[in-house]
């Protein structure tokens, strides 16, 4: 297939019927932009006739310079009963200035006798005089028949005679809309071929000439493959949202089509360049809707291309189209090997490979593997905690020297004669490592209480004794433990925690319950994530706390020699 | 179609490949009980050849009564080399102790000379020695034909002879996988019809006779839609997942093929009572997975059923299949109307209905109208804060008599001398609106800063002036108005904040940006949300403070009556 595709996208108009979603005047303009880079031939900025700001944004972009998008105003046929050229939404219309407009019109009998409440043929007039009026102004308009594939089950040759009615009145486009989301791909593709015969690019007769376009939603999890359906089908005007914003379950999503249309349909749809701008342009979008990315959606979530289990991630290392049905880049999108309880040799290679580790032997393999199945079993999750596992990986290594060494904590909580809640934390640890003595496995005091700070065996030249106090246990555990740290590492003081989150695992267990908790941390250059797991919550806590500040000191000392 | 189809649920086992999700044991087992109750025939467990938890669920699961599924084990064919009854892997499987095991087999040339590193013979060999053994040990085998339909792309007699070698030695279903996920629907149809020819229940000779499987992933968002085209393909045994949940971009979502297979293809896989508890088992299985449920998910969603658009609203009111594909009580979801800047009179009017508040004529619908505009114009949205729109609507009431006015305000944060930073606010309300003086609307004192609170015009009979301190200037805020009210309502003790939100609605404008502030509070009954917008975060806390305690103390106000 090489008939040429337009792109039509409607995320500033249907888009913002999603909950939650509204868009400021500054970022609708914001999100045109983006989408003309993208290279959408068609923006749809909003329906004038419904408020005041959108007006203000069609004002706004007459004024703009525009790369290839021609910018589309929507609204709906003349109220019953008016003359179109009375008619104050078809005026806001025209007030917008755009070259094109789009026009909702009603297909359906039921829709028009239970919601329009006027005589089908009065519905007729109003497509035929709406459209009419709009061409007779000099404007290109686009037929957006609602309810297009149920109006067609219900009854075809009226659903026939609004396309008709609109294209006899000079609609250049009939956009057929699966506006409940309930329609099948094999019926879309059943009806959108009919109508394609009649009114298509190269249908013979008065009705032919006209682009064939499809709009659909997603009620049926169907969207993207009805529009494709449709595109097999004959259709060549295709609408859509970025990251498939839309009232209810959303409308069909751009940039799972996009990509389909290009990569597997081979429809020259936008250049190579701005394919590879997509992953980005999702983001840049849901930014500023305020809303958090999907991160599993098609080709653009920051899952799309990340591999978990252990013998996909092993074969993904052996050929990265062992598990990918794309390269990632030709979206901007990445591959990423996530380390689980499911992972095997292949998946802790790859990760330790990618964080600059080398893992000489299968011995060496084995024994990480080990320690993240053992870690997980107690509640561990290095899923997002890269700095814990890369800590985890350095201290079997038994060259390793880490900057400090935990020896003993105590952390006092109470409320006491109506004074505030009290904090308190006192901290001994070891600094100076480089002169050992031995020290049997096992022994306290050595190493981290639940085993993730590293093999015991250590014994350090100086020991420090601080206290410290705070708004909370873990605050005031971080006050006493910076205290001591100060001295040595005075670096220590750009560390700071950014945030602090709690997960009970197993929630049907109370008291007992295993929680994790993960820090993220960040010097102000790059951040990083730890995790740390236990039943008391002020032990995972301390985990967390004491793999982020050794995490963050010895990238300090790996600066210093 | 009235063919039987069968439901597989994969969620313990490919659904929790998802990045970031695991269940523990207890977990587990709960979502296998939920599975089993909502009708799905095939519950796979696990892997028990990886890792020690899926080997304890099972010995678990054997000791429990199942309503009508089948618990399922999930394995490879025999590592390359080994004889099949040494291998430890098919060893675990057995030890499972399931009825049924599932196998996962290379379908294609490229696979198994890349990752597999196996000539092309030995495979047959691996596939057709690893289920006769299983099958020999009584167990029903399910053959998992890894990477399918690109294995058909490749070299579709070799795919075949996969095929082949796993049904002659006793597979009783085949599973055709699209495990990249980058099919496109009618090369899926077209494949599974070919194999269905061969293999299915109707095909002839010795081949014959089997369960052609299906089980789709949604790396280019197609993978309900190659579910269904499957199906009608010819495909009778259907993989999923409860929410679509999968590694990547996710499994085949379970919770829109359902009632897709149900409510369109009119295939019974569950009861009318199974399907309506859909909704209640998609949440229940977010919930244990500790993941946040997709309010936009087809069917199951919260969102799937929300009107926002004013003339959808409208039109809802006149009849509720007008922009809904199906019922929402159906699958166990409800309709709603949300309230919006694009809500016309019908939203409002039915969003007033629903809220117990009756707008007699067409003018006060127009008054909310406006004013809803109005205030989502300076950054209010009442989506989910229904609270301040009921205020809203009863404060357009000349009736309407509230608990208190304010009158000043004033809060103090500052920071001095190493000292905690200090908190401080003082309010001045009226309390007792009943004995009311006229006041010049607009005049000072008797409204919210920003309207709000009511029209002007009414004067307390009693000013209360107090001050309080917090944790932070809304928390001092709080304190200071909770003890002017508290000897009037001590019933203000009962009301609690829960949660505070603070969004900037225009980011690009700096500290001129418009703030948006919800909070969340409860009486112990019943909880509700409130909204407050201004350029000073102080005065949007404000006003979303103020409707929180009026909302509470009205309801107060009544029960008193």
């Amino acid at each position: 297939m090489t008939a040429p595709v337009e792109l039509y996208d409607t995320t500033l108009r249907d888009g913002v019927q999603r909950e939650g979603l509204s868009f400021s005047l500054e970022d609708k303009l914001k999100v045109a932009r983006r989408l003309d880079a993208l290279g959408v031939q068609y923006v749809e900025g909003g329906y004038p006739g419904s408020n005041p700001r959108d007006q203000e944004f069609f004002a706004r972009a007459r004024a703009m310079t525009w790369q290839g998008a021609t910018v589309v105003a929507f609204g709906a046929t003349r109220y019953k009963g008016n003359r179109a050229a009375d008619d104050p939404n078809l005026k806001a219309l025209l007030d917008a200035g755009t070259a094109a407009v789009t026009i909702v019109c009603k297909s359906s009998r039921f829709q028009v006798r239970e919601v329009l409440a006027v005589a089908p043929e009065e519905n007729l007039a109003m497509i035929g005089e709406s459209v009419a009026f709009l061409h007779g102004h000099g404007r290109r308009v686009f037929h957006d028949a609602e309810h297009f594939f149920d109006a067609w089950k219900e009854d075809r040759d009226y659903a026939l005679a609004t396309l008709r009615a609109a294209r006899a009145a000079g609609a250049e486009g009939l956009v057929l809309c699966d506006t409940n989301g309930g329609t099948l791909p094999w019926e879309v593709a059943e009806i959108v071929r009919a109508v394609a015969a009649e009114f298509g690019p190269g249908a013979p007769g008065p009705t032919g000439g006209a682009a064939v376009g499809i709009h659909t939603h997603n009620d049926a999890e169907l969207a993207v493959a009805n529009t494709l359906a449709a595109v097999q089908a004959g259709a060549t005007h295709i609408q859509g949202t970025i990251n498939g914003y839309g009232e209810r379950c959303g409308n069909a999503n751009l940039c799972a089509i996009i990509p389909n249309l290009k990569l597997k349909l081979g429809l020259d749809c936008v250049s190579d360049a701005q394919l590879a701008s997509l992953t980005e342009t999702a983001h840049y979008v849901s930014e500023l809707a305020n809303l958090k990315p999907d991160d599993h959606m098609a080709y653009v979530g920051a899952s799309a291309f990340a591999h978990k289990a252990g013998y996909h991630a092993d074969a993904m290392r052996k050929n990265p189209l062992s598990y990918q049905h794309v390269r990632p880049e030709v979206v901007g999108n990445e591959a990423r090997i996530l380390i689980s309880e499911l992972s095997g040799r292949g998946a802790v290679a790859s990760k330790a490979e990618s964080l600059g580790l080398r893992l000489g032997t299968g011995d060496e393999v084995r024994a990480v593997v080990d320690r993240v199945k053992q870690l997980e079993s107690r509640g561990y999750q290095f899923e997002g905690a890269e700095a814990s596992f890369e800590l985890m990986v350095r201290r079997l290594d038994r060259a390793y020297v880490p900057p400090f060494e935990l020896i003993d904590f105590m952390v006092m909580v109470e409320t006491r004669g109506g004074r505030d809640m009290l904090a308190e934390a006192m901290v001994k640890i070891g600094i100076g490592g480089g002169d050992r003595e031995e020290r049997a496995p096992g022994a306290p005091g050595a190493n981290g209480t639940n085993g993730t700070n590293g093999p015991a065996g250590r014994v350090s030249t100086r020991t420090l004794h601080t206290a410290g106090e705070g708004n909370g246990p873990v605050n005031a555990l971080d006050a006493a433990l910076r205290k001591a740290l100060v001295e040595f590492y005075p670096e220590v003081q750009e560390i700071r925690l950014t945030d602090y989150k709690v997960r009970v695992i197993d929630e049907g267990s109370g008291t007992e319950a295993t929680v994790r908790v993960m820090i993220d941390s960040s010097d102000g250059e790059s951040s990083w994530t730890t995790v740390g797991s236990s039943p008391n919550i002020i032990e995972a806590s301390w985990l967390a706390l004491a793999d982020s500040l050794e995490y963050g000191l010895q990238r300090v000392l790996a600066r210093r020699k």
